[in-house]
């Protein structure tokens, strides 16, 4: 809890390090068939044996019954309240790729999509084309110029973009163009507030510039806008628990997350293992590491089960990897659940452990949604993650006489 | 909770179904002698395969060592915060037998009682006297006029009645006139606040015409106010959840809280049996249904373990007539506790269960108290059943991106 009223007068610097791997829709389900869940179906030899060893419990990422998106479910384990600091997807996905956005921007999330004759979205991803394909499309966008406000338009990947609208008195209260549905138009953007009349009309220059540049091209031929943002004031992460926190993420969005929160992004590479490769090389620079793992999220939305158990065994092949750098206190957590069986996000609670010289295991005798929920740390709001975290690495001074 | 920030951007309507079961004083404490609760006591061959296929915890009604009343009980069930919503109970049993309450209307509660020569109590309820004993009664009592207030009187069941105040610049904020004591003589009605003077003479005003009107009798010779309530403002359940709900509810206090949260209060007879064939009837027609049980309540407040018991096995027979009607999501909760052992409403958490094509089950093996414990759910506030279940019926959206 990032707003704990007495948080200056508590946290202390000291040597001590903490790696936080957030397991990315690490939560899951039982499969009706065998009754099991993911990690029970998992074969996670080294994650249990941490289990065995650690304090463990489960995570409320936002409230009971809520599903979180992953920014909530993130903001949540760096320990805001997610109901308090809610950064928009343009935002995020902006930072994410490295966007240098001033606070008086406005960024959107963009989709290269196609319609039909008519008008009508036939795709809202353009067949997931890929960067290579999309690059020069979105160099055209780029080049689009609307009266007052400055546009430009940045690649994220394949079919995605970020558009950032700069300039005096924009506002973010604009509704997005993506009705979420083939068959449908895509919509107008419409002035959530009064201060937003402006945006919202540069916002709809630059789709109708848009759907000129692209309208002789079958695929890919219209753009779609969401999550029109602007970066929310935010407590610094690394001044308010006097840390010097780094962020190991791939994806673009996690990326966004640490940054806004005061995190050294550090570049790495795509796939889990170079994350590690840099989570090694630079072990000695910081005291805190937010290491981002993505693959069980990814299978869990496409319903796919085995490939969620594959992914999570595959990460457990890991964890040695991890033990090795010797930090004094590892946490392993998600910021959400996504059961396979439902192929989305979900409100159930997460698997957490907390690993430390002072844990010695509290009866767990696996890492799974059942076998902890006994555990010592109980069922906590995931904004208690980080206070947990930081008293293991006795980074927390005693509160009051 | 319906005070959920974002609430209007999470609520969806679906076509899916959910009934909300609520047993009143469903928990129970061991009986001294077998060391077993009501529900660890009862054969509840339905319940307990019902648990073993839900997901399963307590509910805490208000907060840990408060007891509530039915109404918080069952605001916090339908995601009211009991402690900011708290209608009283004149509101409640008017609105429960239909007068419709303006919101400048004040509603008292009363008892038709009895004293004796000198004026002291002798029967704070008149013998609990037959609604065919009170009927003129009661037609003699809303011939009352005082001046400047319009008053009726309102036959709610046997010696109980609603006192409804009608004027300009009337307040709730009188004290009660009902002592909670025989041997001890019916208190004035004070005015708490400055504006409630007015009131407060009015009320005084009809209790000395009605010991008028009543004093040739030897029982039923005198009244007790209290409860003096006015409509409080109050979100609207349907319009918040985007859910059409109706009540199913004999009793009228509940009915009175159903229409105050703005369900549609469905005309039912008096037996469960009448409950579940108004059920079956408008099934149809809505999409949450609550549906209320009371005879284990008023067994529990008798203190009167075995009634207690049996009603909760008649209950659990009832159970497979509900699940044939194939809600998407069945809810199984208790407005509070009421232990037999204690005779009365009581302070602890309250087991729950919500069954949907998600839930497998999490290791409950019965429908009790210490059963319920360990399940998925956990102990969650009742506040929190509203947003689970709504969760369970898909009919929440994700939170942030």
């Amino acid at each position: 809890m990032i707003d704990f009223p007495y948080m200056k007068y508590l946290c202390r610097p000291t040597p001590s390090k903490i790696i936080m791997l957030v397991v990315d829709g690490l939560g899951g389900l039982p499969d009706p068939e065998t009754g099991k869940s993911e990690l029970e179906s998992a074969a996670l030899p080294n994650l249990d044996r941490l289990a065995r060893q650690s304090a463990c419990g489960l995570t409320e990422p936002v409230a009971p019954g809520i599903t979180p998106g992953s920014g909530p479910g993130h903001m949540a384990l760096f320990g805001y309240d997610p109901m308090k600091y809610v950064p928009g997807r343009g935002v995020l996905e902006g930072l994410g790729i490295g966007v240098p956005l001033r606070d008086s921007d406005v960024a959107a999330r963009g989709n290269l999509c196609t319609v039909n004759e008519v008008g009508l979205l036939t795709d809202r991803r353009a067949r997931r084309m890929s960067s290579e394909e999309s690059t020069p499309l979105v160099r055209m966008l780029n080049e689009i110029t609307v009266p007052s406000v400055d546009l430009s338009v940045h690649l994220v990947r394949d079919y995605r973009f970020v558009l950032v609208l700069r300039g005096n008195g924009l506002s973010d209260k604009v509704s997005e163009t993506d009705p979420q549905a083939v068959g449908a138009a895509p919509l107008e953007a419409f002035a959530l507030s009064k201060d937003a009349v402006e945006t919202a009309s540069a916002a709809n220059a630059f789709v109708a510039a848009a759907r000129e540049v692209l309208k002789n091209r079958r695929n890919a031929n219209m753009v779609l806008l969401r999550g029109f943002s602007q970066r929310p004031n935010i407590p610094d992460m690394g001044e308010t628990y006097r840390l010097k926190p780094a962020a190991i993420a791939a994806y673009p969005m996690y990326r966004g997350l640490a940054e806004l929160v005061g995190m050294n992004v550090i570049p790495t590479g795509l796939a889990f293992d170079d994350e590690l490769t840099t989570l090694e090389d630079s072990f000695d620079d910081f005291d805190f590491f937010f290491l981002h793992h993505k693959p069980a999220d990814v299978a869990g939305e496409h319903g796919d089960f085995e490939t969620k158990v594959a992914s999570l065994e595959e990460l457990d092949s890991r964890i040695p990897r991890i033990l090795d750098l010797g930090a004094d206190t590892l946490v392993v957590a998600g910021d959400h659940s996504t059961p396979a069986i439902m192929g989305s996000h979900s409100w159930h609670p997460v698997p957490l452990l907390v690993n430390s010289r002072l844990t010695k295991g509290d009866g767990a005798p696996e890492f799974s949604e059942r076998a902890v929920a006994t555990g010592s740390i109980g069922r906590v709001p995931a904004t208690s993650v980080m206070m947990i975290t930081l008293a293991h690495a006795g980074k927390l001074l005693k509160f009051g006489a």
